[in-house]
């Protein structure tokens, strides 16, 4: 069993490996999925008065801890890339098999539960947790000045859309997340004007 | 006080530039501390029925989630250097003062806490935790062939010398250990032989 836990434990070491969109805040060069993963549970920590509902923090700490693993395999997906979504859920449901697979059984099962219930943002805890994995960027974006943003041509009312959902676990952190965007567009981090196709003109 | 919440999560951030002397498994890179402490926390989750107490699996992952945070100003101290070690209390109780202070009040307090019981190592959850912080650096080194070690000439009775205390959190993650050891020493990835300094010669 110890041998299993091992393999899988060196498996997600891949984890830091694995590139995001937004640049870390104090350096320059990309984040990656594992120190993400690291903020997102400190984040959990720090923030967590601010949930809707009352929540179990261990079940918050561990799916943030979990839900990118699956992109070990299946990469990461930038939040505005429509073509990578489409057959995002497919290429995880693979690379989760894989992964979670190399564990004992009963363990298995545990992280494909969680990460499950991450996904599917029917909890309270998997609504908390997706929404501290939003907000994260935006702090990100904000912080490096809107680099992400404007190297993919995203608009304000793209950030608007793609993140309202944060307000279905915390209300309060979706009224701070509308600050910050506008805060953005009105530093110029973010492009106000959009053309018909939703880009900047 | 979400304000200063949001201070405390960017200034955190820096974990994520903050250099250990071991290198990633699947990388030519060295890990920085806020991928390791993600590391740790997802072996907390995957072997906690290791530990030889009871223990509250919560207060690990926090303990191991904000452990190394006293870093960013205190850096990264060098498990074998006798030096470093002389004034590294003082300069992360510095560290610590300075970061956590950025909280809210009882928040703070929460995390001095925290870091406090797990550099005591007293009781059951921090003595697991420290196990896991001694034993992640092990599976790396013998991961990456003793890279880290030989750099440092570091050698077996060194090895088993300074991490015989994961025993205290964990007897099966002990002889675990012990046997990644002799394995690592059998393939030539840590010497052996040592002369009267306890240096390889």
């Amino acid at each position: 069993m110890l041998e299993q836990q091992m393999a899988f434990l060196v498996e997600i070491d891949k984890l830091k490996t694995i590139q995001r969109q937004a640049r870390i805040m104090h350096g320059d060069r990309f984040e990656n999925d594992a120190e993400h993963s690291w903020h997102l549970a400190m984040m959990a920590l720090i923030l967590r008065q601010e949930a809707n509902a009352e929540i179990d923090l261990l079940k918050v700490v561990k799916m943030l801890l979990v839900h990118d693993i699956v992109e070990i395999d299946a990469g990461d997906t930038f939040a505005y890339d429509t073509k990578g979504h489409e057959d995002k859920d497919e290429r995880e449901r693979r690379a989760a098999n894989r992964i979670f697979g190399l564990l004992p059984e009963a363990q298995e099962r545990e992280l494909h539960e969680l990460w499950r219930e991450f996904e599917a943002k029917e909890t309270p805890e998997a609504r908390f947790a997706s929404s501290l994995d939003r907000l994260q960027p935006l702090i990100h974006n904000h912080h490096n000045e809107g680099e992400s943003w404007q190297r993919h041509s995203i608009t304000e009312g793209m950030v608007l859309k793609r993140n309202r959902e944060i307000a279905n676990g915390s209300e309060r952190l979706w009224t701070y997340a509308q600050e910050l965007i506008a805060d953005a567009a009105e530093k110029g981090f973010l492009a106000r004007e959009t053309d018909e196709t939703g880009r900047r003109p």
